[in-house]
């Protein structure tokens, strides 16, 4: 068996936790797999390397934080690869120029663009451990790129594609996927498997384990994951297309507080209006989640959406400056909001799911604000007080402990 | 004019000399020069590095080692591309793949092959100020590897000679090339010139500012180099073929204590012993200096020779192993002494400076143990007790003061 195995920062973060990385790769090595590793920036060191760049220039070149940054996994699968020698193991280490992972030229956000797997398989062939650098590749002109997010999980997925890997494992500080986040709902229950869909919008809602890019790479090539803990042995969570059992209705709730609720109120009743004001969002990159358009009074209509807390000042200032101050009443802008989600592959052939979500938030008094549905998946807004109540509520409602 | 310089590890050691160098090299940027800046890692960022890597295994791989140390510099020369571009100057950092610097693949100690210009000759056509890892290159394989000792000093030279550069400024803590090391001789002075020759017998002595490799390589390819320091702006000392004034008869004194005498005592008198004994040593890589054979008694001879002192255990063993125990009598190790040595390009066609150096030691009492000459050289060992009394003894004997 080929296997690619993800370490973050923190499972790499002093010399006893490398040494426990390097047993555990150890062991699948002695059983006869070829092993890939892919690391991460020890603990805190990339947050080390950004304070020492913007102690020097506030707003440093992109080009140069790349250069900065990737000595941090270099660093890594250095020691990894020495900590692997010492148990007796032959081990390498390769950065992205070595590798070569070819990406696009946009420092701190490129895109991998193709793997060459050649040197990789050369060392695999004499029996080599291979520790790879996350999180970095270069472009065609040899300048060092990052991948941004979750950057290190989409080398993982990529490099087990690449490979035609027979396992992707990502390791993390937790057993694996859950129906609720433990920190708030006490029953929550691991998940044994889930789908890459289901994975998309637990992750894209901030439920993440997994960054969704990966998950989407993963879908994309049928790479099947397995979500693990690097603290323990247990099983982990399996990510795949098909599962076995019967579909979830619903496999988790999910919660994101990092929500801004902005609302354009009292704007002309005439065509277009949306596009103009989505349209200056877009153009500035700013994410727009959940859309709820109703009719006004006087000709008039009210616009709200839901941003990412960060960007939602900017937000208010790029409408401020798309619309004349007459062509509106007010902007509303609530940050004390949070998005609850159900998420299941079986709820697209199972109506009514919904309805219980929204009769559980009736039953617990939770008002809602906003709605927004997928096929797999329904979100409501509600106030952030409220969360922990919200989701036991909704988790009860659905036996998800069971 | 096309400037190649060249910054230690502590001239770079944290952000006040950072912004130091970053000034230095934009003002000649300014005044319409090229500039290609080579740096080290960070003050004792490279020992850092090594101490992380032997707390994981005491005797690392020397790629892997390779592959940990380069990251020192990487973040040397983003952090200073950012430090030009806070300062409104186009800068970027390339590293030892980026430009690209061929070498051999003998890790730790890589020798360089070839480095390709373009990438350098593209940049600075677009007036970027280029900064360039020093220490570190690539083999054919893509491995990283490092030049060992001098490394950064080699790299500079090297890109001089490369890109056929106008000048190579190397920056350090001192001055220049004095006639004697300041802090045992009060007078010694400041020597404006020097030549290749001469710099090559005082780094080969230890009164390196700079390394050995740097200085062969800048005399192979005619690089003039200029010895300066990077906390003031004083001339520095220029090292070149030819000086401009007449040939000095003594250019300084230089002493390396870093040395110890080992005489294998009654060896059998028979051909092929010396070369027995040197052989040996020469096959563990034990460089050996000044060589003395004298005849002995009962026919037997005593071959005295120094090393430097921490390969003077291992030159006993090797000796102890080569050599039967009856073919001599004893072997004596002394590690209290020092070499005191003149240099001067005028030497050649001056007899008597020899007769000189001797008189002076014979005037402040000092005896002579072993002595060793070359065309612009002569080399006393001496008791390590008496070197500052020796060094002021031979520094007032040729007026090296005035």
């Amino acid at each position: 068996m080929l296997i690619v195995k993800k370490f973050g920062g923190t499972s790499v973060g002093n010399k006893e936790r490398i040494f426990n990385v390097a047993r555990r790769c150890i062991e699948d090595y002695r059983k006869g797999n070829d092993i890939v590793v892919v690391l991460s920036a020890m603990g805190k060191s990339t947050d080390e390397l950004i304070e020492l760049a913007r102690d020097i220039n506030p707003s440093p070149s992109k080009r140069e934080m790349d250069m900065l940054l990737t000595t941090g996994e270099q660093v890594s699968v250095s020691l990894m690869a020495m900590a692997m020698g010492f148990m007796g193991v032959p081990a390498i280490s390769l950065n992205a120029f070595q590798v070569a992972m070819h990406t696009t030229h946009r420092y701190g956000n490129a895109r991998l663009k193709r793997i060459d797997t050649d040197r990789i398989r050369n060392e695999l062939e004499q029996r080599k451990i291979v520790i790879v650098t996350g999180f970095q590749g270069v472009d065609k002109y040899d300048n060092i790129t990052t991948l941004g997010r979750g950057g290190s999980d989409t080398t993982a997925v990529a490099l087990a594609a690449a490979l035609h890997a027979d396992a992707c494992e990502i390791y993390t500080d937790v057993d694996g996927v859950y129906t609720a986040d433990p920190r708030y709902v006490k029953n929550a229950r691991k998940l044994d498997e889930i789908t890459y869909d289901e994975m998309l919008e637990l992750s894209t809602l901030g439920a993440g384990v997994l960054h969704n890019r990966s998950v989407e790479m993963a879908k994309k090539y049928g790479v099947q994951l397995v979500v693990r803990s690097s603290l323990n042995e247990n099983e982990g969570t399996i990510v795949r297309e098909e599962i076995n059992m019967e579909k979830m209705l619903v496999s988790g709730v999910a919660v994101d507080k990092n929500a801004t609720r902005i609302a354009v109120i009292g704007l002309k009743d005439e065509p277009g209006v949306a596009f103009r004001l989505f349209n200056a969002l877009a153009k500035y990159n700013i994410n727009i989640d959940i859309i709820l358009q109703s009719v006004g009074r006087d000709g008039t209509k009210d616009i709200s959406f839901t941003v990412e807390e960060d960007v939602a000042d900017e937000a208010v200032t790029i409408i401020q400056k798309c619309f004349p101050k007459s062509d509106y009443k007010k902007i509303d802008e609530e940050k004390d909001v949070a998005k609850l989600s159900i998420v299941g592959a079986g709820m697209s052939s199972n109506p009514g799911v919904a309805a219980s979500m929204f009769e559980a938030m009736y039953d617990c008094g939770v008002n809602i604000k906003m709605i927004s549905t997928s096929e797999i998946r329904v979100t409501v807004l509600i106030d952030e007080k409220h969360t922990e109540k919200a989701m036991n509520a909704v988790h009860d409602k659905f036996s998800l402990a069971d």
